[in-house]
């Protein structure tokens, strides 16, 4: 056994996040920094904003902040909310309650829809407790678009649905950090207040960005907030966007890379990206269905398209299995987070990808399943590649 | 005329940061990202944390944050302080004046000693302010190592002394941004609290991770402190750097050329880089001194070994001038921040660079002034030059 | 379908070079060129010199010509052979006829001895020919170390006891450029005269090198040869290398790469790296086997570890399943050349790979023949699974 | 003093090739090599043969052989000559005299016109050496476009109007190795029948590729051409290039970075490029003469646009200079070539370059003939600017 660094060949990263480098973006980034004040740089944050518009769906305006995506989460509540104001959350997994306790360390009231962070909201829980808030004291709801420690995905339309059929005014603030440039996400069309987002998953860079999109009604908040705030300050921002510039100094070598992206996003079209990652998913579950195993999903209309969650039986250990999969074929799989440590063990299959490389992934899970004697049927792989030989 | 992009040749990157990025450095940020809860991101952890405490000297730990340094600033304040505490500043210039800004934001009394915005601070109106402060209500002093908007350095020593002549608990904050790695630093032996710094200076990397070091007596501070934090949270940061990991996301990428950049720092000896820093100071100020233009910075011993800010005479127009510089010449000198705006031009010196290229700067200043119309005397590059043929 | 540019995900480079590139290698070759006059230069040959001379196997000297292998078949004879010499092949596939033309368009006479492109050299064959040789009128032997075209191997260790036991006086030529860093070579215990190699195969860089080694043999041949000789001289390269520089401008981006793919050869271990080689090798020959097709090469013992040729049914286009493979799976597989054009494809299973990765190729090539309607057993990727689940 | 390796900042390579690889082309190499028998290649190939023939400014076929430009020498003679044939050579410096080395090898019978390498080809004694030639024994003319060693150029336009005049039928041939894509090259208008070149001079490639242009008449001489030839065989070459591939494997690696480098000359334009390299060389010739030593070049109507040879006066060691240069300021000058060895150094000042480059590249000689206690004037690095003031 060889540490991954000594050993042949590439590393397949099947996180939800880091994803793959596509390596034109590794060569748009393997250049000279240039001053974040200069006519160049200007013309580039005109174009980065208007395409990463496209990509939000919407008319109104994106932040990049040089952050990770937990930065954004700060940066939805400090420009919008004070101390003291209610927030509800729906639980969904790890993410979502990593969100709430944001929430809390900035002093805001945390309700809390809890769920079996095994599928994504249920809009009828949502809609019923929003009825509930009849002295409207929630002034935000938020929701995770992609569950990433789960693989559960939720409807955002069906939540905007259940708000209006509340006629509640809440903002609606959507974590789309493991969603975008992966699923559909529509800012405007589902009434999105605050939407957010990173730079390492679906958008296919480094860790190290993250962006901000806000409604009117966002905006509309932000300029009553009474919440500290500096560095994630959105009227900074917008002020010195409007001229191509930054509040502060920007990730210069990492916006090189996301103009690459989103140019590489562009010309595969965001649809047949979405297919994609669709089609990957479904390959994915049916190797585990193969197996015998459990998606830990429960919900087939919640599956995510971005990453699948798989349930090792009782009595074994995921995290053991884990080590033994990257020990034996560096192949990286991710964790179970929280309560689901050792007990879930997760396949990405996001981000800049193919279909031969999906097959290696569930190849280097079957394997291992084998060498961690967990028990298992075989024949993951050759149902994936039964899915996998029909055209696109 | 042709714009920087289309222009043959290498851009000559003379801000104050960013500054050049070694190749060496960009070549180790051109690799696939990795798991970064894995075992190889957790040995790179823990090397960069300790090769950063030699950078800062100190035995206390250091703090990495996917930021730009203006994010530091917030870090520093949120994690030691509450709301109606007294911080004391010394507004040395438009990044003193900023980081008050932050403070404000946040809800702390801000006392500024006012200077010129032509020196470091003067030990001895500190010292009397602190003895002013017989109640003891000021519970920080922030202070900026290396000016970067007015080419002025601060003893930091000397800020050490005159608080314990005045025999002042507060905290000791530094903002070494634009001088780690350029200049001498010692956080330990200088009782530095709280410093922080960014990668695109002295570190030769592009913008986007932050840092800051912090003593007993801050972490202490830290445990009371009230001020809401989460992504900038201390506490979270050390627990999970115990390990070897990052509560949130870390700028992966960027950590590759971290790596490396220390170990160029290390291989040519800190000492040495200093002294490099001061030999392409003092070369420019011999040519500014032979040109008849004015050094921004009064005094003498506050000359910036990182960045010469340069005067223009009444009646002309810096940012012109500096246009014309990239225009012409593809050399990109820094504007004057805030009210120097228009009335200086700044030469960074820092960082990744040597002698001719210091030349090459210095040569298209020169031959910009003459384009610009400035009146100036010729042999501003001759004097450089006369310096420079002096062995190191 | 899509053109393999604007797809997403990895291009699996299944030939048997070129093969893919290390990023490590990669990121060795992304800086700037240096003087191929200067002092750092000339460090760099001597090691580079020093460290082919152990993958050689070889006390001899090695040299390093810009051009790729089909120079070195050049080179070989120009340097050791006169106008009319005679010359025996074995001709063994199609690089062993292509060396044939090169001499035979120098004007040397060639001796084949033919084989049914199926196996390595027949050691008794080419003995009894050599007993055959009463005048002695052969003043070389070549042989393909690895014959690319049909996947055979040649035991070299067996052609030198064939021409020691006929005590034939001939020089050895060894043409190992897809068998170096692949598979054993050893040019001074087998007794080789002349071997050659090429960059873009077992070396892991891009092609646009190739190697010669020469014994006391070779060289004494050397200085009586009469061919007409410049570019390819070795007096002209001996003696610049030995003052570590060459004669004509070197490959210097090229050679920044090779430093760092023998760093990596050496850090994996030679008998590491060519064990993985037959590993990955019999697993594609598993899954040949499962799907009832036939490896082409006929001779168990001479199957090659670094690519296997694979022959499609009578009445099937071999070329159009390549096709669809890279198009539907962005898969690269080798044609079949001269003769074998449309009868075999083959995979590459050589250079910088892994068991994942090799997992993915066959699975292409299942998925492929399903696609292309040849007929097939389904099973060829479970075969190699569970040969690839043993530990190396 | 330190070594190139552990310095600070970034090495001026003023050598007149190896050249300055500007950062677009290094990110164009920084990826996968692709199958070279794939339609993606395929496409690659037709792109670039077309372009580069706009650079040769020619209809005719432009050939790229895997190998530095010394190969091409090879390459010009063995595709259109026969053992015994008689060449004429110009001998203005070491490359030219290379040239005629190459085909003395091949056993034709060369004549030399000889001069004193201070100069280029004088088109009246070649015009007098052709009328002599009453059989018309010389089959070929080989001139030297830019010759490297001396800083001299010839005019071809002129050698054309000499060849004319003297009604005479050989093959012109021209060594542009260092000329194309720094100064004005017509092959088609100057009546070319070989043209040569190479990647690492006005191509801003690493070494690695060269170029052949061959004429209508070239190619008839090359159908009855007896010299043995395989590698460098046109024939093979432009049957292979007519589908989009090689012969052989090609250098693909420098492939893409050769697309990316003459999308930038296009981009820049031709006359611009040109224009650029006369101005360099006119400011860094003004520096030469301020500091009162001597253009090595005679004939100012020679001079050439891409590298300035100086002489040091009598007693002083050309190479020790360099080396202190080299030493002290990390600039990369040439050196004095076979005769000229000790006696004169070199200053490239073409490719990928700018003003402020060759200021900083000219302050380096200024200060190190200081160092090295060499006569001077001061006042070279005066000179240039006040050129390099003057718009472009």
């Amino acid at each position: 056994m060889l540490g991954a660094n000594s050993r042949s060949g590439r590393n397949f990263l099947q996180t939800p996040g880091p994803t793959p480098i596509p390596e034109r973006v590794l060569a748009a980034m393997n250049r000279q920094i240039i001053d974040h004040r200069g006519p160049e740089f200007q013309a580039l944050t005109h174009r980065l904003l208007a395409n990463l518009r496209c990509v939000f769906k919407t008319k109104h305006p994106v932040m990049i902040f040089a952050s990770s995506g937990a930065g954004a989460w700060e940066a939805c509540f400090v420009n919008t909310l004070s101390a003291g104001d209610r927030v509800l959350f729906v639980e969904t997994g790890h993410f979502a309650k990593g969100w709430a306790a944001t929430a809390k360390a900035f002093g805001l009231e945390c309700d809390v829809i809890p769920t079996d962070w095994r599928s994504g909201v249920d809009p009828d829980v949502l809609e019923a407790r929003l009825r509930g808030d009849v002295d409207r004291k929630i002034k935000a709801i938020c929701v995770v678009h992609n569950e990433t420690s789960t693989g559960a995905r939720t409807s955002v339309g069906e939540v905007r649905a259940a708000i209006d059929a509340a006629q509640h005014p809440a903002l609606l603030m959507v974590d789309t950090v493991s969603g975008l440039g992966a699923m559909d996400f529509r800012h405007d069309e589902w009434g999105v207040d605050v939407s957010l987002s990173g730079s390492q998953k679906g958008l296919m860079l480094p860790p190290g960005l993250s962006f901000v999109c806000a409604s009117e009604k966002a905006l509309a908040a932000h300029r009553s907030a009474q919440l500290p705030r500096h560095y994630w300050s959105w009227d900074k921002m917008l002020t010195m966007n409007a001229d191509g510039f930054f509040p502060f100094t920007p990730g210069t070598g990492l916006l090189f890379g996301l103009a690459e992206s989103l140019a590489m996003l562009n010309a595969e079209g965001l649809d047949n990206v979405f297919a994609r990652h669709e089609r990957h998913a479904e390959a994915v579950r049916r190797a585990v269905e193969a197996w015998d195993l459990e998606v830990w999903c429960r919900n087939p209309r919640h599956y995510s398209p971005a990453v699948t969650a798989v349930a090792v039986p009782a009595g074994y250990d995921a995290d053991r299995f884990r080590r033994l999969v990257l020990d034996y074929y560096d192949v990286s799989l991710a964790m179970g987070l929280g309560p689901l440590a050792g007990k879930v063990f997760r396949i990405g299959h996001m981000g800049h990808t193919n279909d031969v490389t999906i097959v290696g992934a569930v190849a280097a899970v079957e394997m291992g399943l084998d060498i961690a004697g967990i028990p298992f049927n075989e024949g993951g792989v050759t149902a994936a590649m039964r899915f996998l030989r029909r055209p696109y």
